[in-house]
């Protein structure tokens, strides 16, 4: 029988892991067979964007029927059935690493609300920068919140709009937020797409024999065999039903400035965002680092697995061979195995492992596609060295991190960020290697082909490495006026 | 690790159950420690009152703690570790079957909102009779339901009050609701009790050891060792705090009329409700059904467990042996196990078995409490026929059920109640028994020693007998204007 | 996805309940339409003789399946879909509440065993005097036991038998197990029962339409509407295979004594037992212990539920009123809520709670069935004085408790059981009652219609209160001998 | 609360998965801290060699301990207080993908038996090759089999065994039993340590500051930072107590023969095994390749992640470009998600997905480690083709595969192999690739850096290619001389 309960333990992880998180991945599809396995299908695909939960609304002509899981879609959504369980011809769905909202299922998307014009189901990617703002007069107004997603500030702001038809609501509820996003949303007539007027988030259409399909990335695309239209455009609301699909321009006007971390860690290396193919980036990345900060070695070997595009341009442009010197482990499961006596460097061995027959004895230069607190860079280099590496060399594909995020990664504050407080010679010192580098500025806008940074209008969303921030931060700007933390999680709700 | 979805399956019933069925039983217990325990075994006490669901909301002077469980009480809470789950020295419970709202996860209270002045807990016994309409006027106004459970409908009144402090906005929210309830709902700084202005749910105040308790009945102040201190009075509002108990009369001046139907079947016979002993009424109940119709008979036999105190009153009423000549099985569970040959007459022994000592050759007298759809007498009265009986006379110890409820019993339609399309005469053949009888319900009133009925003024909430409805039925009137059926199940969403 | 794994955590138990335990029912069918649901629903009936875990081995004429679960038959058996997971016309179950071997699923039966001729499927209520001491023996020819459970140990001696066909290897191993036990078994041709030479532990044979049944008691039979054919006699081993019922006789012919125990308080009142109704028993031990320790009292009260019949049959043959003053609660579950600041006096009234208006003011006189260690006994009464009673007066219906027993009942050593070590005087002081009532040891006989107690061979196994053990003790004395305890939990492998 | 019950679903496979299965890895560690942790870091080390379930056994000096789960090792003993439930300084675990035996708890290892000298815990990595004939025996004496898993044939070998002591009752087993194994053993005093005749599966013993360490290959000693002391050599036994490690040589002498295919797939790429880096052979056998089958081609792509070491071999020995153009995801769950349409090419995309910006326009080599039944290979094919590859080669880095196996790999039936069955050339037309090849025999001998084959004593295990078995195959002698299928499923039983 199926347990039924309103609480849930969070996974154990590794406390040094290191890597930056994003928070969400969405897809839709209307009007085919079975759209609910279809959606299953391209969840998987966008897994990495987020692998806490992942939920799934469907429309079969009458009814929605959801599904939301703590877990990975394989587990939730996999072993038949589906069709049953959440049938009609039209679905959307959400894959999640929470950011805001705590590890509770009643923060799991997508969100759904019955309007008097019927149910609308709503799945977010990205961050609102006025959430707290918007929340705060919401319940003013009277509107009670049930989870403590910025999704659910959305859905509120539609609820409560004047306007006649549901089109229309939604553009009111646009004009009131603020931040980085793409939103998919379902109604009993339409699916709805949304990328905010910057196009921080990505957001691509696609089609499956005449039949419409929004994702976050085209890897999802390629996984139900999906033919790629284009990239939902900076600041376009489509607006698909029977009749096709329909643009909308709902906002101002303005220049397009998609999330450059997207191209350094977070896609896909078969997706094409915003028409640039990501493993392409990738390696000219890993070329341009060749060009910038060149070492006498013996061997380029990834940090895997988001470091071997990189590598592999790094080798390929300075002719040096490329070696998969560092085995990732592949069976990393929801939870962390730590034996008692505190061996605490035994827990980067979960995820990697030496190769000893490419580093012992060599000249190793490492190649990672971003470098955030460093704990784990500290623990690779170790091993390495452990391994007989007689020198190790590290290369960051990407400029040095030091500015927080505030639309939809999960970063540590400034305080954390090991570039933002130590300088690069500090940093080979830190992490004890023979030489430490990291990509230009100039030199990312390069391996983007965007020609230089235009520093009045930058091109890219680049904060991270720039502190120049795309938009206005209205929380934080509140939170600091009034000298407080910006708070994350509202709730005096505990649903434990 | 404790799993998380958002799905449930519902237990398998037995599909010819025909025992009414209450939705819910309200605990509240504030500034004592351990809160939560002490809810717990409160709901317990009320696990007779819904066996679906339960739910314990916590305050640690700092922030909400909820849990909600489908299942029992003692499955839910049980085992150690509540107080870390849910600390506080302040809590509320539900136990619920579920009437309006389907059986989800979602709908099983207690409730729960952050208001501007901070978060509310609501838990609620009853039905509201204008739940429907609240509901739609509420929608169109923007609010958004997470619930199809029409406490929430209380909830966003509340939080739509333009009134300042919460007291007066739940006054508020209260002066828009009809029907039949008992509410007990926590905030940051008071505990509130109320009771409909007629009193057609029970509540009762306590007191352990100087603090104060709400309860649905008497028998979770014995449970935890407290004191009753008095009912909460029909129309009556209790503010609990740090300075005690005030008494508010939030509604116009009205006569109480208590349903009668917590005597005949839902209250334990344990339980004092409105200062008359349960136990006491039941053997009244079957004292005048000796007297009103008797039989000649050798020995008197009640359906347990709801049966007895009747059939004790009874025999020693007639001076006829009282035998347990059916026994209950303790251990039916949450599935009811079928074979597939269809033998579906076994279905009634999975709970009762005959007791052919007593039964055979006997001229057997059965008293159940009150008869809904026929489907279990007619099993029973086959069962004790096979078991040998020479004669069976059948007795209900209380009046023809012919109108269904709106106050939170969940009864079948009047198409389906056995004495609504039978006369007496057809009912004992139906049953197959050699004589049919029933209280009269000036029999009922007389066990109740409320003197006469008073058609103008009945004392006791009685419909189900009468077809005397106490309030108006406003979402029936309306839905019997459209020419529609009362739908229960609103949402369009099926979150399966 | 259903999850598998090989730990378990035992449920929590009340510390000071009190109750006498037996550890196991058993039933079978053979040769009919979906065996498995008939078998579920015979185990049901039989719950109340083993409430831990219950298992049923299944035979479609090519394999066996088997399913053993922790928990009630219900909740493992329930809900559909079973005769798809155990299919086949042939059938075998068994419900545990466990006395040697721990609480792990290895534990649970069936056992199955596959020999050179097929498998065996076998099901035990019981336990075996000798079990230690054959197991070691066992162990020390090669055997490997998979569980501690003693049922392993006659497998092991089918398997290991020379004979040449599956009765005669059977009857070799009863020739060497020495104790109290009903059996039944389970090949590719045949179901067996057998019943030990004393006819200690109750086994009895069915018939549904011309089909043969065999149960433990005869309410068993009732559930699945079969017929009593007649008690396997003491001794006797039946072979039902698609020839019908043989009779065998294994061991030497002996006088029969069976448990008069399964009277007291292990049988269900409806069963019959060795041709006696339980329910009249019980009745005659409450006729005599009026006459035999009469009291001047209000009201006489059973501790329900097994105290109810004696209570019955006291209040007629003394004349006085028999009134429901303790109120069972139906839904304690599998756990046990209790509140951190320790009113280990909450405990009981999980269970059982006070009815005042029965108690208040009266001189009561309760009747339990039997008592053990009183702990129960100390807190019931001290539950009706708070409830008012102006006198408690309470009798055992059966005589005082003073030895342990080796048959298949849990009950503490001697050094626990209350009369044992105290006077009837001292113990009316210890459990703070106005007087206290033991059946004499002649009172129970003649409650069973047995005439008077035949010292030199006596009718029934009563050693528990007259130290008369019916076989010899061989682990004991051993035991004894080595100046060791009796291990019950021998495994050194703690299969957590 | 833990559920606990005998049943077991199978996850959801593809059906056209086509990697070859290896059935298990052990591990063992003696006289550490924690030493359950330690096993459960090197289980996952381990976790390639078998994902469907895993176990571990440890002592504490008293008693033993086990615990035993389907699923993965992170899942199964990840999240913390496993030294509370698996106390002790002594353990051993297993993790195991079942060729013989079904997918049953009850077959999950390490297998556990109390001898009369005390606990023996047994881990098992292998086929015994008279296994059925051995098992038949066994019953025939009388012997209990409680699993389906060849490792309880063994544990009941050395319980018969007539032997005084533990160590010479294993030497007794060990001379009765045929095939390919690797055992570790836990008593309550030694670890033991076995490698079959042949050495064909591997077995490494490691140091951990001065304690002694068993696995199946050497990233689990990297694991938990022990050092790799040497291989366990064919024929040798380990026994290892607190005086050391002491050797022993059971078996007659003989050649060593380990199996190759651990060089080919199943070993990790940076363990060393026999003494030679597996990723060093495997790019050996990417260059040799080169050399025997080169084309004119754009680009390398492996099929990942097993082809990769290959691919970069042959990439670098043809001096061509190195990509990913194939990209692997790493959130395969336990279930497989197939939507209802059917579109069975779809599957492959749950693990495997095309990077067009590589593959569009090119002439693709594609290197895989080995094809056996090719429903993978044609899809792998399918899908480069539709990503707009111009020319499609495929290379398999070992030789063609056309014997089964019966050491321990899951390999299909001869008619189910590829390569068995047609000619390369038909070969090229059935996976649509413009060319075809496989390395050759004693190319992989090449790559082994042992020399050519000697035909009369071959150096490996290679029979896969060659047809040349390394023992006699009794159980499959037995029933082809009955002329029998060798039965895999043996018990009658099915434990649903």
């Amino acid at each position: 029988m199926t347990q039924s309960t309103d609480r849930w333990s969070p996974p154990v992880r590794d406390p040094d892991d290191d890597t930056p998180r994003l928070e969400c991945g969405v897809f839709g599809i209307f009007d085919v067979e079975d759209a609910a396995g279809m959606t299953a299908l391209g969840l998987h695909a966008l897994q990495h964007r987020g692998q806490e939960a992942c939920g799934i609304a469907a429309f079969d002509g009458q009814r929605f029927h959801t599904e939301r899981h703590m877990g990975h879609v394989g587990d939730a959504f996999g072993g038949g059935g589906l069709s049953d369980r959440l049938p009609g011809r039209f679905a959307i769905g959400h894959t999640r690493y929470s950011t805001a909202g705590g590890s509770f299922i009643r923060n799991v998307q997508p969100m759904f609300a019955d309007l008097e014009s019927g149910g609308v189901a709503l799945a977010h990617n990205g961050n609102l920068t006025n959430f707290l703002t918007l929340r705060e007069q919401l319940v003013a107004e009277g509107a009670i919140f049930q989870s403590t997603s910025d999704s659910e500030v959305i859905l509120h702001l539609i609820a409560r709009s004047r306007k006649a038809n549901l089109v229309e609501r939604f553009t009111d509820a646009l004009a009131r937020i603020e931040g980085g996003y793409a939103l998919v949303a379902l109604t009993n007539k339409k699916m709805i797409g949304v990328r905010d007027p910057l196009g921080i988030r990505p957001l691509v259409l696609g089609d499956l024999d005449g039949k419409a399909v929004l994702a976050s990335e085209t890897c999802a695309l390629d996984m139900i065999g999906a033919r790629f239209v284009r990239d939902i455009e900076h600041g376009e609301m489509v607006v698909i039903d029977q009749n096709g699909v329909r643009s909308l321009r709902p906002f101002p006007a303005a220049q397009a400035r998609p999330c450059i971390f997207e191209y350094v860690y977070f896609a896909r290396p078969d997706s094409v965002v915003n028409g640039r193919s990501v493993y392409d980036v990738r390696k000219r990345m890993g070329r341009r680092l060749a060009m910038e900060t060149p070492a006498d070695v013996d061997v380029v070997v990834p940090v895997p697995d988001s470091g071997v595009p990189a590598a592999l341009g790094f080798a390929q442009e300075a002719g040096l061979p490329f070696e998969m010197g560092i085995i990732r482990n592949h069976y990393v499961g929801r939870t962390f195995i730590q034996p008692t006596q505190g061996q605490r460097e035994l827990g980067v061995r979960m995820k990697l492992s030496p190769n000893r027959s490419v580093l012992a004895g060599k000249r190793v230069m490492l190649i990672d596609d971003s470098i955030v607190r460093g704990t784990n860079s500290v623990r690779v280099v170790r091993m390495v060295r452990e391994a007989g590496a007689k020198e190790v060399h590290l290369r960051s594909a990407s400029p040095p991190i030091m500015w927080p995020d505030y639309y939809g990664i999960d970063m540590p504050d400034r305080d954390k960020l090991l570039a933002a407080n130590n300088s690069v010679a500090e940093i080979a010192k830190i992490l004890n290697v023979d030489s430490m580098g990291y990509l230009s500025v100039d030199g990312l806008y390069w391996a983007m082909e965007a020609g230089s940074r235009d520093a009045e209008n930058p091109q890219f969303t680049d904060h991270y490495f720039t502190g120049d921030y795309p938009t206005r931060l209205l929380d934080r700007e509140i939170a600091e006026g009034r000298n407080e933390a910006v708070e994350r999680q509202l709730s005096f709700l505990v649903d434990a």
